[in-house]
């Protein structure tokens, strides 16, 4: 029979809980455990896991590669707080607050360094596989998170620059998770490629429906505020493909609303041009798209379906947060 | 004949510049290039290079471990800079300066992430030997920099805690570069780690040297300010040394001299304090001693003198300096 969720959540856990960084100096290290401390969602290192045993092999040789992925997010994360000079990070305070910038940037470097660490404890053949996946997957979350910053300050960001960008903020690292524990497992070339397309259009479809929570999602079951993306200004895929769709008249009521300082009618304003332009329904369609596309890499695999279930649980489970 | 210097640093600066950092984004990869054209001396590098030749094997082999010494070394400054808040390296704007902290941090990650991009261009038994070091020697980097920061901030650093700083900070990498060369050279394990404590030993010896030249060195031919390290009350190997011999009348006086606010008398005064105290002398013997723990790895390894030669004349050149 196949997993539960949990048994790999608890495994995970085990395995963060476990992990030794090195002792000294404290001033380095007690940060990054901190880090890890806070846990998250660890849905990465989860999808690593569920890759492995896709392919007959036991989850436990795994390990050492999801625990990398998972230090992996936490280095972009703790240098992502940052940049964006975040005070919180799932409720706590984020590292360069509780200590400062400094310790930040080290304890981040320090990550990620570890993680390779991790990578390097397999047999050089497998450790080099896993690596050139690693190495292309770290590079374009750098790459991604800087045209996140770059998007801030740009007048006009198109729909495809977009989806380019959250594809590497985001969605190339879940590729990546899955695709080294395919690896792992022993998974060919093909269907490692494969799992990662899923991982992928996973992360892509996860990250829309992100953003259609931020201006749809009920109040009450919302962990943030609704309408925060629109407060904020920040260009999601909703408010870009108001721009592309907008007349002109609606379009200059759009750029005004940018600067509306009476928040709650800037939420209902921009709501309204959304509605006039079909935007929820829009953005909705593209969502399902995605997800669909995702779902047909992993029908495509030639492994029996029993052996899918967690990886499809775990993506139903992922999209039915009610938008 | 053994190559001159000149063919090795031609050798670098060539891979340096032909080095291919992806193209986009712009404002990602740009920053990098600038801070890789900036220069500085090469020195880590060139060592990979010399490790590798003195085991008969050519050293167009190492370069591309090499280049990842030389891309680390400058995610080390671009982050050092923005935590030490400095304006200039090398003469030049730092990248923190010219764009901005968080491009600054991003273009750091990407270096390192380049750089263990081309350890993994190796086949994958000689990469995970490679990366083993290397780990080790990043992790460690990062380590002596946090103490460095702890330094500041401390009242009481000792003798021994100060060398372990700058052997992490500084010396390891000297050694890894080294060791590097030499296992892509076919060194036996022995010998690879003879040529690595040469190499940290350079190191410690080097930065010994530094902290002489800060004080005692001919201002027309030094290129900082003669007692830069005195105003900014830098807790040097002369300054810890001091502490250590003084009398309990001599350690308030320097203790006093930290707040001195006239500069000119500042420097007069504790380079008085370290005349009484025969702190150039003793720092002297030190530099020496260690210098000669290097030689002495070098001397021991059962290759011709030839082929040493590259190496020594590296060493004796960079500790020509006069002091």
């Amino acid at each position: 029979m196949a997993n539960s969720l949990q048994v790999y959540l608890d495994a995970i856990e085990e395995s963060v809980q476990s992990f030794q960084l090195p002792k000294n100096p404290k001033g380095l290290y007690e940060p990054a455990r901190y880090l890890l401390n806070i846990g998250g969602k660890r849905m990465r290192p989860v999808l690593t896991l569920m890759g492995c045993e896709l392919f007959h092999t036991n989850y436990a040789n795994a390990k050492d590669a999801a625990l990398a992925v998972e230090l992996f997010h936490n280095f972009s994360l703790v240098h992502d707080d940052i940049m964006d000079k975040a005070p919180l990070r799932r409720g706590k305070e984020t590292v360069h607050k509780k200590w400062n910038e400094n310790t930040a940037i080290l304890c981040g470097d320090a990550l990620l360094i570890e993680a390779y660490k991790l990578l390097c404890t397999y047999q050089p053949e497998l450790s080099h596989q896993l690596l050139a996946i690693f190495n292309k997957t770290a590079s374009e979350v750098c790459e991604g998170q800087h045209q996140d910053m770059d998007f801030e300050t740009q007048k006009i960001v198109s729909i495809d620059e977009y989806i380019e960008m959250i594809r590497k903020k985001t969605a190339v690292l879940l590729g990546c998770s899955l695709k080294m524990g395919s690896i792992i497992g022993g998974a060919s070339e093909s269907e490692a490629e494969e799992l990662y397309q899923f991982g992928v259009n996973l992360g892509l479809a996860f990250q829309l429906q992100d953003d259609l929570l931020d201006v749809y999602a009920d109040q009450t079951k919302f962990g943030k505020q609704v309408g925060g993306d629109i407060i904020a200004n920040k260009k999601t895929y909703l408010l870009l493909l108001a721009f592309q769709d907008a007349n002109e008249s609606q379009k200059n009521q759009l750029e005004q609303l940018l600067s509306e300082t009476d928040l709650e009618k800037k939420v209902f304003e921009v709501k309204a041009i959304y509605k006039l332009l079909d935007i929820e329904t829009k953005a909705h369609k593209k969502m399902q798209t995605i997800y669909s596309t995702a779902l047909d890499s992993l029908n495509g695999l030639t492994v029996s379906e029993e052996k899918k279930k967690p990886l499809r649980n775990l993506a139903e489970f992922l999209m039915s947060r009610e938008v």
